[in-house]
């Protein structure tokens, strides 16, 4: 019982419903392009954390170009993607909810390529006792929180210790660490570059202890689409988990990030009562609005003040305006933040040259759990 | 291809996967009876705005308590509800992207009791020469912009020009005006009155311009959550278009509104890196925070400080807790925001007595076109 939306290969973009998502695939295929060459003999693989695309479709595709694996961030989504035969996948987030210890080594056992991050010895011990009883071992990281004030080990020490704790339980095993500079990740280049310099600075040192007292650590994980290109140059990193560079945002622009805007949301004006104000059909249930407004890009002069629920508010200024804008016009809008706008979305429609060339399901979308 | 969740009526709501929404049972029926009680006798009618609980069984549940239909933001939402047998829809915002006009038309052939705002001549041309073509007449409601300064006609003289409109054309019929003062709905009970009133002083001008032109105004429709007991008193409404008050939201009782929080969140905690921080299972993707944050409902002492993508950030006050909160416990959250944290799920769980008692697909979320 839901509506379904007239979508097809071929057809102009100009017929298609709004609102709706649209990805320009020559601006993607550079993204991919551009970060794939940033890393090319670095020894720094990609492993784009697919939270942002949500999408088998788009994962497979950056595999198919050199992508080492994806990371997911929660337990439903990396179920999905292993459905879709996505083999290499890291699980970002802790779990510990009802339930969630049995999907985790169910996914490990029917996954090989599965592996997930843990910050504390009760979920170490709580996963190692269903790997024995299965007979695998479930292959872990340690995250370690480098500054961002989320989730993670807080200290070197720590991480040393649940390290060796990993090291003396059955049913697991410890194959790297993982600390995401989440802080640093969308900032001014300056800022990125001091952020991103102290929590690796602390990443390496927690490495170099964990080496020191023999842990073989086979992946140290981490970055994003802010600060890959000082991820490869320090040498610290050897997966970075970029995942905005494919689709980009408006937040990641105004960074200085040198991707392409490559997700536009297409929305139809449908209502125009003074000069000055325009409705259009892509309110906040259309474009999240936690990273901000999003941005009129189709007219000079139009600026989104507003997302309610369904109505996108928009300040017009009828002296700058280089087209007109009248009721039934299309716009095109810039996403501030792609994470969440993309998860309230249940398809993508991939453009080439005006024409539809795709249409992929956002399949993780709404998986939470 | 998506992971389904383990949601069995009858298993205790402590077993259930989180993050997840739930649904007080009890609560969600005494807010529904005393919003009914308000009304009643008034001859103002409840028509709840579905946007909100974006579920046809919930339609369904308030028709049968006394509701006279529903209110739908979407086409796509009033398609989905047509499906599933409700009868009375209301379609409160413009329409005007491509293929709208021939969906909305579709719609009310095959749906009698079917209506549709419309603020401009355009779209009546638009939905006039369908009805013609299909032979039937579309009943319209002309939407007034009562101070909220969204969509709407900004003036009476400009709602009876196009009344007028209507009149003379061919397909369509005037059936009443909507005017919708959400700008007055989530405030404290001070500026919910004057700006109410004032919103309905200019609606009751214009229905009084527009009957001395001799239009036959059935409905008379606005009203919210917020306003719906001074519309009853004004008594210039004959609908109210409440949604919120079935489940409700920090924003609404924190404007002193007295239907209880019905809707929660159970999330579980994932890291305790330190005694003052904690993280959980619900992110940005979990809980919207257009509204601002959610509040945590469970435990004295600690605050929801940030949702980022996945991940919910808390505050723990460790002097002040009131339980423990260690990896694995559950916790509850208060949304801020109803109608926004509901479309981002799939499906409620209804509760009671800590058991669940029924389980309803958001069957209308992502529907915005």
């Amino acid at each position: 019982m839901t509506a379904t939306r007239t979508i097809r290969p071929g057809m102009p973009v100009s017929e298609l419903e709004t609102p709706v998502l649209t990805i320009d695939m020559d601006a993607m295929e550079r993204n991919l392009a551009s970060m794939l060459g940033m890393l090319a003999g670095s020894g720094v693989g990609l492993r784009p954390h697919l939270k942002t695309a949500k999408s088998p479709a788009l994962a497979q595709r950056m595999i198919d170009a050199g992508a080492v694996g994806i990371c997911c961030a929660k337990l439903s989504e990396a179920e999905v993607m292993a459905d879709a035969g996505i083999a290499d996948i890291l699980l970002t987030s802790e779990v510990a909810g009802p339930g969630t210890f049995d999907r985790l080594v169910a996914l490990a056992q029917r996954l090989p390529g599965f592996k997930a991050v843990v910050d504390n010895h009760w979920a170490v011990a709580e996963i190692a006792s269903r790997a024995r009883a299965r007979d695998i071992i479930v292959n872990l990281l340690i995250e370690l929180d480098v500054h961002t004030h989320r989730s993670g080990q807080p200290t070197p020490e720590g991480t040393l210790a649940l390290a060796n704790i990993i090291r003396d339980t059955e049913g697991v095993r410890l194959i790297g660490v993982h600390g995401y500079a989440g802080h640093a990740q969308v900032r001014p280049l300056e800022d990125r570059q001091r952020l991103n310099g102290e929590a690796m600075a602390l990443l390496s040192e927690t490495v170099e202890l964990l080496r020191e007292h023999n842990h073989e650590l086979a992946i140290v994980s981490g970055g994003g689409t802010g600060t890959a290109e000082m991820d490869v140059a320090n040498g610290i990193l050897n997966e970075v988990q970029a995942g905005s560079f494919l689709l980009m945002d408006t937040l990641y622009r105004d960074a200085g990030l040198q991707f392409e805007n490559a997700l536009r949301c297409r929305s139809t004006i449908i209502s125009r009562p003074t000069p000055e104000r325009a409705v259009c059909d892509a309110g906040g249930k259309t474009l999240s609005s936690d990273g901000g407004k999003a941005e009129v890009e189709s007219h000079r002069g139009v600026r989104y003040t507003h997302g309610s629920d369904e109505h996108g508010s928009l300040a017009v200024d009828p002296t700058q305006l280089d087209r007109e804008l009248n009721i039934g016009d299309t716009i095109t809008l810039l996403p501030s933040h792609v994470c969440t706008t993309v998860n309230l979305h249940d398809q993508f429609v991939g453009v080439r040259n005006g024409v539809v060339e795709a249409v992929w399901p956002i399949a993780t979308r709404g998986h939470v759990w």
